[in-house]
């Protein structure tokens, strides 16, 4: 039964605020103290699904700062509420089993914001094949130490600056090629990640907007060695909502003039985010979801995202909505969502490794594009209207559902 | 060509905002002043149906109240601006020639709230089959006259108060029975519109949330004239915005605690609204949807419509949503919608004319389901969500896109 | 000094929401976990004053339900937050000390809103005069027992239903009359209590919308016993709010069209405001300052309170002003206040007791003018502008601190 | 009877959308098509002054772009309303008026963001002492032609970029010693009209961020001329509101934590505005404010204008203020303003050239500090709270209310 099996999750950025409100949302799920409200595969349709308990998972992961979880989870309680008093007793135990799992992390072409909040690593140092080899080293370690089923890695470090991928990346050969000749100034560390990830067969998660295994010599790693792989950039408050609300200027014909959107908030990440070289990253993934949902585009859109210390993780985001309908009547939709990022995104965290974990089980390789309903922008899928999407996770669902109940068919499905 | 079709259209409530924006808004098209932004039927998937072109529509109505279109619209531009002073020159002799066909309305069983806009109407104290006859009479005198292709009529007259059905309109025998009896206390104007429109042939569109033809009597009448209808109640604002909303809380498990609604408006339904009656059918239809849209309901809503003069037709909206997510966080969204509700409301009028006369021509009868994605409680449709309903338009647009290519196979698969 | 004076503060309604919030945090002050902030009386104008010192502050009071201080203070923080554990852990003592104090209350015509939360008090039965008489041994044996310099009593009740004074109560004679009468229908609850208290010579606040000292004839009873009063329903929020912002619509000769203000929240308070008698007298206070602060008043405008009861003391408050301009132009504000009710209101009920026991030692006697800036129907003031209001406290504090520093001349300014 | 009198006004940038409103309202007054609601001096505290009356201007300025009134009046109408067709009739023979009174403007120094609409100017090329000469002999012209009882000269120019003075704009002897010596890197084109207009016997209105009258020299030159001169940056919306709120949270030692506020708009101002250099001197003032009206200042603030062209003048502004009160509870307040940046403005301008040829014609110099109430940053005033600036403008009305009863006592008070 998967609802027993032990599956660890290996989190990239593991002492942030979405690793630690991931980690003791599991720890309060099992002391009852918490329901699974917030997390997608609790909902009905996913139910007979043959998925992992989360109940079960077991964490670890890399973090480039000197940090601890409790002191992390404590901090983040004390500044957002959330992680009450009751919730952090009883997470105490996890998150102390969880520090003993972490391993130092790398920072290598991260950018000049990542220097806000941590120094550079030592790894850092080390050539690119030792890097890549020592990060297998640790996923293995931890894999063989906890007698895992299965592990999962999760990118959720703060997002790298702006990245061009050289046109070399557009291959696994030539990409291995830099890499054995440590072009170094060429790997960000989220791509060193990825290809440790999927070279030591372990599904790979990118919930940021870093590179990650976004570069198709990755996807092909994911290929060669079995293991799937999806992102890039959970949306969890301002970008979700435009993704369900665009579609609905589009279907009713009215001509959106203007959308502009501005963030506020105050936690690690829009502290790096401060930093404009990583700002132009997250932005791109943002503003683009309208171009695909409008027809004919909107006239005219801008994202910001200011960084207001004393918000915390709450992020507070209005955006307004220009908008012309019949008769050349102009007219106007705002709103503002005031949300908590790291409880937002933290179940997100739990749904993407357990449908990662099934469909690794299950044999699929490459990208899991029936998880795009959980990015901005989403690998290899086109489709950015958050209902379509979701559609394709349920009919993935139905399907699966079908095979479960018919295995020998669902054999015969299998390519 | 259907292109060149002449398809009439009977507004009720004829010079209501909605019925002169419609009709001013056709001229404007005709005069080349605007496009056909926030008509449904102009995006791409629709544009390959062979609909009636509005450009050809010939207006006529019933109006309970005396008024006269040309005076109508030029107050609605003083008081909302849209219908500039460019469009009004332009729309002058269309509205005339419209004013030219309108008959005096039916106010029976309409409320308190309709007797602070209208008087009684002498109609209303004939017996019940005159009534019908005499609404007949105007129908058929109207198409011959004008030589129409077909003949739709649309409900846009004010809403009527809350309507409890008796059991005999459950069946289309015992409804006519109770007609026939000249039993007038249990007819409300809009059923009887309803009767007269579906006897003649006419399809019909139920655009308010008064009864119409929701009833399944009326239904059978649909069938047995072979006239389609459809209803009850446009999507246009707050609604619209709520059906497209909820689904994404649905989809992230996220649990709605409250989900409260504030309508501002001061035209003149917000000014029959104003009476509680009236005020009640309203806000059921509006409140309905977050029932079926959310999992396990919302656990508390209220939606409220205030009379605010000086808005007029410019309906302003504010919603507050509070909802939990895992942890427990607690987070809100709100909005305010600020639109001009019959600029929004008058091209879906086009529309479903268009989706209606095309429905007739192809032999449709009953209930046109296919339109559920216009309406806050749509006859005989389940789907609240307003991405799926969309979909339900798109799927019908596809079928008969195919059948208009391959006319025999079309024949082939009517029933 | 009078820092060093014991002041006790006798609260009715004494394990409400703005009770627990005030004790609690007088308590917090002590332990130094919080510092002043939203106290006035801790802005640099006042701190000169000699003013006595909150952290002496000795509570007692009446309430109605059967209810603990500590219970009510871990119940609020539950569902607030706001009350945090360490300050939970802080006040425990002090609350339990105040618990101590407590005095089973009054309901009498109360209205049957606040039968929501509350049994028919047992002394309710008691005559009238019997009543006053055992109010005023409970202060009288709190302040013997705890040696206090002075008492202020506090009225925090929830809101009374509408109230139509007789005639008689403009005269104190026909007013007491009335009184040893047992004319018991005449009578609510608040009036007793502000009975009681001036009659014990105990200054005396009116925190809320009740009529408590409001009548001519409870004002004369201040006069003779020399213990001065002020009221009426503190302003904290919405109505703060309107009373800074209208003078800037007026000060420009901007003309406000509408003022639509839709309040929400989930406290006691809500609860029983939810009861229509109750609304009304609140929203009549609420509304009436526009009609002061806008030239010509406000051509529309409305108030509305909604229970939500996921809100808790979260009170949530959207307005819309609607206005025009030069050339006709016609614009809008909004708004949307999220403020936690009772920490708001909590310091004004620790700044008001501070003014009181000033001027009672000072000798004054009757209404309290110079705190108009507190209340949203300040007693015998025409001024709602917020900023002059402010400006009259400041003015006060500027003669005091004079006269503080040459105390002969201060004598022979007082009457 | 000063009602009488024939004021000229001078207005630089005298085609932009302020300057066309202020002109066409003036026109839309004289036709009885509008009331003066929006202008201050309209309001009854100010009615007993013997102010000029707006209907006798006559207007005329320079403007450095290729313009015509009428046109530009028509575009404002299309584009953003206000301007209706009935006002524009009525105000075409004064729009036409003025044009003919339109001279080639000043572009030196003026800043990039300039060169977005308009060109370099041709007058540009003058040494600076001629360029001076010019200009006065413009306004002499103009004056003489009109036979104008006085002349008030209004800047409503683009905000120009950043700006620096150099030491010697200390003083008048210095700074007439540069521009003699033709230093034109030094002298940015607000400076040179300002000079010209001082040095004509010219009130002069700063309406805008620009350096203008604002140095100690230009002072300086204000008192030797006999000729008042007030500024900076006319505050109409955003900045308006904050220095209206902020006294309130201050009043109630409220901590302001973070307060952003997010300006769109669309017209030629926000385009200039777009360009960094100019932003940063506009933002500069919005922001100022802040600090001087919060105790202990605001822990962070920031504020953005971004240029949205689909809005027009319609300046739609977001502001968020995040605060903390009693017991550490933090809380927010937001308000999103949209108003018609020009229709607010207008009335201004005619209060100020009212207001100014007042104290000219009672022999005031210098600054005319009890304007303060008008600007963001007001010349030699400390004081940022509106209701406190328009407290010192109803002082200044009251005193020279009394005065103007009794001439004689009036002029004896004179310096």
């Amino acid at each position: 039964m998967s609802n027993e099996r032990r599956v660890g999750v290996w989190l990239i950025g593991a002492c942030g605020s979405v690793s630690t409100c991931a980690i003791a949302g599991v720890e309060a799920l099992r002391a009852g103290l918490i329901d699974r409200t917030g997390m997608v595969t609790d909902l009905e349709d996913f139910r007979s699904l043959d998925l992992a308990a989360p109940e079960n998972f077991v964490f670890g992961g890399h973090e480039a700062r000197p940090a601890d979880l409790v002191k992390e989870a404590e901090e983040f309680g004390r500044a957002n509420g959330v992680l009450t008093p009751e919730i952090l007793a009883a997470a105490r135990p996890g998150l102390e089993r969880a520090s003993a799992n972490l391993r130092p992390g790398l920072t290598l072409n991260c950018g000049d914001g990542l220097r806000r909040v941590a120094p550079v690593a030592d790894r850092d140092r080390l050539p690119l094949p030792e890097i890549v080899e020592s990060l297998k080293r640790d996923l293995a370690e931890f894999r063989s130490r906890h007698a895992l089923d299965d592990l999962v890695v999760v990118n959720l470090a703060s997002a790298e600056r702006e990245f061009a991928a050289p046109r070399e990346f557009a291959y696994l050969e030539s990409f291995l090629g830099l890499l054995a000749a440590d072009r170094r100034e060429l790997f960000p560390a989220s791509v060193l990640y990825a290809t440790a990830a999927l070279e030591s067969g372990c599904p790979y998660v990118n919930f940021t907007s870093s590179p990650g295994s976004s570069l198709p010599a990755v996807d092909e790693l994911s290929r060669r060695h079995g293991a799937p792989h999806v992102g890039r950039d959970a949306k969890t408050g301002e970008t979700l909502l435009k993704t369900a609300l665009a579609p609905m200027f589009a279907a009713r014909n009215l001509r959106v003039l203007s959308w502009e959107g501005h963030n506020l908030l105050g936690n690690r990440d829009g502290l790096v985010l401060d930093s404009p070289a990583h700002k132009e990253a997250k932005l791109r993934d943002k503003d683009a979801v309208l171009r695909d949902l409008l027809p004919g585009g909107c006239v005219h859109s801008r994202v910001r995202i200011d960084y207001v210390p004393s918000l915390g993780d709450w992020k507070t985001a209005w955006d307004f909505i220009h908008f012309s309908g019949f008769l050349g009547a102009r007219m106007h939709l705002q709103f503002t969502w005031h949300g908590c990022d790291s409880a937002l995104a933290a179940p997100l965290v739990l749904d993407l490794v357990r449908f990662a974990e099934f469909a690794h089980r299950r044999g699929e390789r490459g990208t899991m594009r029936h998880l795009a309903c959980f990015f901005k922008a989403p690998y290899a899928v086109e489709e950015h209207n958050f209902h379509l999407q979701t559609e394709m996770l349920l009919d993935y669902a139905q399907e699966h559902r079908t095979r479960s109940r018919h295995p020998a068919a669902a054999e015969a499905g299998r390519p």
